[in-house]
């Protein structure tokens, strides 16, 4: 089988490795694609792909399956470039981070084409290029496979068996569920890292506050590090959704900035806080939408309600509610002691 | 030496772990409290402390160096119960998140000890207890310390001593600075993650966005899972400092969104985050505050107003303009489509 990658950074070289090291000898022929030849150059050297092709046209050409593994942006230009010469049996994908931009694209430069089936796979870091590529990027990660109205039963089947083939999961979507879902959980958190990040780097205090930093702010911020480019296309290309997750986090935030304020409410922040972290433990122990929790599973056999009626939340409950008084009685003093002077 | 370490969690179990790694046989005779039974026995059992103490002041009684390493909230509660029986030479200090009502409780409860060192390890995880300790959890770490108008030279030698031998680099700072500075990089992220989470998973589509959710997401909210009981008592031992941060964030977060929707400054868009990946990715190889790149140094040689004029940075930006414009002229169109219908 020929196979064409088109942009062998990070993505379609953890491809190329994958299927290079799980295939038969000889069942792949991959021929690689980057407009950086120093990225191209070293994907051949890590055998992610076994030759390189001047030009996206002369890739693709004669190839089954061709992926188109870019930056967004660049997935048009690249389809643009190799639409005259795709064989009308060849299957296309590409692992795009927004879909709906991209899927127009494919209707304008495949408008007969049976083969083409979107894709994303949910997975990737921050670092870059074929020297951070990995045959096991994918394992355990989601692949949201993206048919259009053409895309053939055949291709479907083949795009989601690529998926499979490399440890992914496949689950079929719309272009416009996946946006406003990728926009939720990837793209509005990409860009509120960036925005924490730049606003502490303005502060006049950047100085010391970059001395003092520790692991959480680099956790919140990690993100800044996406390759630029790939950030960028993904803001112009999602921007609607992003935009409403945005207006979402900022509404959350300042209810969080009330609850903090209201000295005669602590119990309820500390309910939302010990709520919260009781949930994401939940969460990162592997539990999954609201699903109750298992007896004897990886989840707590407690829910939360439970504990505000027993266990330790109780306790720290009582004590807050205790402290909580005490606090306000202080705060009282001191505006007293204020107006007495 | 003997030394009372009061709260045997991750921070001093860590603390008396590297301690007796450390130390000559015998230098250090470690006590341990903790309110929780379980939690002080772990202790004991990783051999962190060498005795534990059935309440705060046995262990404080003839110590010679006093650590309080517990939730801010719990730190004034311990200090009310060690006050009457501490020695008048003992230094005393504490690993408390926030510093001003720690220095406020020292006033109160030790008016006129000139033994006590306030202390904040910038160092931790969102793992807890004596199972996670680890000797090594300061090296590389700044500890804070914040001496009060009575603190001796000696008492300010010896907690520096301490801090260093666990291998952190001291720094003095007063409490209120310290507090803007850790609401800044610290408490305001960790609330800003329990938002961003708690938004998430009260969504409808939570369900599908866990699903979907990959190493990102995770990230910018793993401060969720910061112990509730510490992360309550911050909030409410620095909420204005927290407010004040909250607010910067949410102004950063509503200009980013008006930049995103600005059709015609995509190429504003662009640098912002072009300039944001730059600098952080200088930030995470070691650059401090401002300083200028070093040429063969860890730092990149050319500066980001270089790469404008040069580099790939140039290329995109080219693309971007390019892109813009072409994407503008889509847009009209589509418009003028809308009107025509």
């Amino acid at each position: 089988m020929r196979v064409a990658i088109l942009g062998t950074g990070l993505i379609g070289s953890s491809i190329g490795l994958r299927l290079k090291r799980d295939g038969k000898p000889g069942a792949f022929d991959i021929v690689g694609f980057d407009r950086y030849a120093d990225v191209a150059r070293a994907a051949l050297r890590t055998g992610a792909v076994d030759s390189l092709a001047e030009s996206p046209a002369e890739a693709a050409q004669g190839a089954d399956l061709i992926v188109i593994a870019a930056p967004v942006l660049a997935i048009r230009v690249l389809m643009e470039e190799i639409a005259p010469v795709v064989s009308p049996d060849a299957i296309i994908t590409d692992t795009g981070s927004t879909k709906a931009e991209v899927m127009r694209w494919a209707d304008e430069y495949f408008p007969h084409h049976t083969g083409f089936v979107g894709g994303h796979p949910m997975a990737g870091k921050t670092d870059t290029g074929p020297a951070a590529a990995d045959p096991d990027l994918f394992v355990g990660a989601r692949w949201v496979i993206v048919p259009n109205v053409r895309s053939s039963e055949d291709a479907i089947a083949e795009v989601t068996a690529l998926a499979e083939s490399v440890g992914a999961s496949a689950m079929v979507m719309d272009a416009a569920e996946h946006d406003a879902y990728v926009a939720a959980i990837s793209h509005m958190p990409m860009l509120a890292a960036t925005a924490l990040f730049s606003m502490m780097r303005a502060s006049e205090a950047w100085p010391e506050l970059s001395l003092l930093a520790a692991g959480g702010f680099k956790d919140m911020t990690r993100l800044t590090a996406t390759d630029s480019a790939m950030a960028f296309d993904i803001a112009v290309t999602n921007r609607e959704h992003a935009a409403h997750w945005l207006d979402r986090y900022i509404a959350a935030l300042r209810d969080l900035r009330t609850r903090l304020m209201d000295v005669d409410a602590e119990d309820e922040l500390f309910k939302m806080i010990a709520e919260s972290e009781y949930e994401y433990t939940a969460y990162r122990n592997g539990k999954v939408g609201r699903e109750e929790p298992k007896v004897g599973g990886e989840v707590s056999a407690m829910s939360f309600q439970e504990m505000l009626t027993g266990g330790w939340v109780r306790d720290k409950l009582d004590e807050v509610t205790q402290g909580s008084e005490r606090r306000v009685g202080e705060l009282d003093r001191r505006r007293r002691d204020r107006r007495d002077v």
